[in-house]
């Protein structure tokens, strides 16, 4: 296995507390510093003040589980204030993974509230020079409230019919400007030419130039008259990213015209929105995490996709992004397995439904990532998304399908991929056009 | 003025597009890392897909209205792939402020889809080894679709007849851990000694230890007894964040019981959460940012807060927290006020609605500070929080209020703290206690 992940199984806390790692850097004194953070975000503030009992401190103080010193550093990895004279003049820099439970009578099962805990104030913190949040373990309580997915992995393929390969999808592209009969046009080409899964462009949701419910009106009697003719259905995630009750009424529409998916930008939408939808929802739930790279792309500040994904997934998405190897972006491959991994690490322990949802592989995807994504994963639990790597071969739309079926062919049989191109004219055309 | 503001007024649009500032830097040429990042907001793949016109090109792309150079870094700011050969052994990271435009048609006038927009997948470019979303300029359209704020300033003052000064607030301390019983204990010392404003903390919100409704049931008595006795009402914002059908039924709840304000931790939230409790709510909504360091710590990703703050104002809050000066967090005092001038800034053109609201300045605040904010800000449109400033004042809880009016007063009428303090014993119990 070429790719370390790290990966380890976090079952649910059985003591009925939360609990939080992070990653932390600070030039106070470690255990100091963290007590500040552990204050911070429970019954703390600059002073002590006459309510706060040693009492109250034990009912609802934040209790620091774990300190383990890492490395140091010579200066601070995010700006702080000027530093107290005590520190001396070269001081340096401690960083720590750290852990932090709260009671559960803090704030009870309610992922807001969670998100304000975990990842609030904290951050400002003068006490610190970098802080990320690396991981959550919840008490099984909140899935007492939260409905998790509703279709997750299994269900995703029920409503299709495939099993043992991946769902081959694509992003409708251009991203954005395509009006609704042209994006119907491309679908009708995309489902000749065998796709499983499309899905709107996160740029694509209800605007003026293409509304939700005209793109339903065209793509929908496509997916209908190809389902008819050949028996094979087709999963269209429709972007109805919007306010709440555009969203709902957008949902209806999407499933009174026959379709099985929703797609939303979760950031965008919020946490009650999403768990809202869910309530409501009939369908599958695209997750989409465009702005995931203001939490991410920093090492020093943010969040990490194991925490972050825990918050979608109990809200209710079944499907939730995750990049893709050697992808457009800035992310290294490493990262890309840890985060699919965590989609489907169960968060709670039987028998308590474990939230799996079905990662999504996207961003500059084509046949030539397959064989080490499959290797990496060691399943084929997932949706593989290629815009450019469909519609830029040289076989056309087509030809783009048919060399990631191919490619994944030869994956899940242990086939080496040159080789396997060598009887497989669109998978040799793919490696042709797309390897670096 | 002793705190350089860069202040400057942006209003609407008036060409119906959305136009973004952006800090950028990129080690490859900047035109070209700049029109990527364009691209990847608009209709761009990394390849030129057959649907992608030149025609649909001018119709949906993203157009880079504005390149300014700024300085030079010998290394990335966030860490990116390793770079192409031809950039030389020792590439140098250009550093740019941007303005970029959208077509309206492209997404319409919707917030979660604007974030998603001007926030979404173009901080994980490789192209890019920094990105901040400085601010932002809408066109008309979003407030004809948007509410805004109901109360804003000047509603606010109205409902508890305050003029001429801020309202001097405080937060319920210890943050979490009071019972409902205690709580109102603590608003009893507080409304008797004054007090204009008081709010629950952003921890505290409907926990077991204290569920929301307990709380109502418990201090609304204590405010309408005060007021009945003296003629004076004091707003109480009641932290109602939490899912969607329970924020609304606990709006209803504290309206019922007589109160006036509700608090959501806006990120905890989301956008579509808050803009439908705005249209359902009949009380002032107060806005906190907890979770805002994540965006704003790093100076070479996220956002600033003359763009976020936008969001929320134009989603429907009253009261914005913006920080204070000498805080006991990381943020500079010209940052606290930039946060403070943009949440007064009208977002659009009059007639359009401008959606100012009250900046809440909290953290560490004592009698102090106050000189200082009002010389920043030269206004007393303000919400003055202390926590350890009013509950750890030599004078207890009466002494702390007295000597945050008496401190605001000085400014007002531009007297000497000290000068003043000596007529005004709270004040100077105050600076005995706070003075660093």
């Amino acid at each position: 296995m070429p790719i370390n992940t790290n990966a380890s199984p976090r079952p649910s806390t059985t003591d009925g507390r939360i609990r939080a790692t992070y990653w932390v850097e600070t030039p106070f004194p470690l255990e100091a510093a963290v007590a500040v953070l552990a204050g911070e975000q429970s019954c703390g503030t600059f002073a002590r003040l006459p309510g706060e009992t040693d009492q109250l401190r034990e009912a609802a103080g934040a209790v620091v589980e774990r300190i383990t010193p890492l490395d140091m550093a010579d200066s601070p990895s995010l700006p702080i204030r000027p530093l107290p004279s005590k520190l001396g003049a070269n001081p340096t820099f401690q960083r720590a993974e750290i852990e932090v439970s709260w009671p559960f009578d803090n704030l009870g099962a309610s992922l807001p509230n969670l998100l304000a805990t975990v990842a609030g104030n904290l951050f400002e913190l003068r006490e610190i020079s970098g802080l990320r949040l690396l991981d959550l373990q919840l008490p099984p309580s909140f899935a007492q409230r939260y409905q998790g997915p509703q279709f997750g992995i299994q269900g995703t393929r029920k409503l299709l019919g495939i099993e043992g390969r991946p769902l081959i999808g694509t992003i409708i592209k251009p991203s954005v400007g395509l009006n609704p009969k042209e994006t119907a046009a491309l679908v009708k080409q995309l489902v000749d030419a065998g796709i499983d899964f499309i899905k709107d462009d996160e740029l694509q949701a209800n605007g003026p130039h293409s509304p939700l419910r005209a793109r339903v009106d065209a793509i929908m009697p496509v997916l209908k008259e190809h389902e008819q003719r050949t028996g094979r259905k087709v999963m269209y995630a429709f972007n109805i990213t919007d306010e709440l009750d555009v969203m709902l009424q957008n949902h209806d529409y999407v499933q009174a015209a026959g379709g099985n998916c929703i797609m939303v930008t979760v950031a965008a939408v919020g946490l009650p929105a999403l768990v809202w939808l869910r309530k409501h929802s009939q369908l599958a739930i695209h997750g989409h995490r465009a702005g995931w790279g203001m939490l991410s792309r920093s090492p020093y500040i943010g969040m990490d996709y194991r925490a972050y994904q825990q918050f979608w997934r109990l809200a209710g998405v079944d499907h939730l992004h995750v990049n893709g190897l050697r992808n457009k972006f800035s992310e290294d491959d490493a990262s890309v397995i840890r985060s699919a991994q965590a989609c489907v690490r169960p968060m709670f322990d039987a028998p308590t439904p474990g939230c799996e949802v079905m990662p999504v592989f996207s961003s500059g995807q084509t046949a030539e990532q397959v064989a080490d994504t499959y290797k990496a994963l060691g399943s084929t639990d997932l949706i593989y998304c290629c815009g450019g790597g469909i519609m830029a071969h040289p076989g056309g739309v087509p030809g783009g399908v048919l060399s990631l079926r191919e490619a994944w062919e030869a994956a899940v049989q242990g086939a080496d991929l040159d080789t396997y191109a060598q009887s497989h004219p669109a998978l040799a055309q793919a490696i042709a056009a797309f390897r670096a």
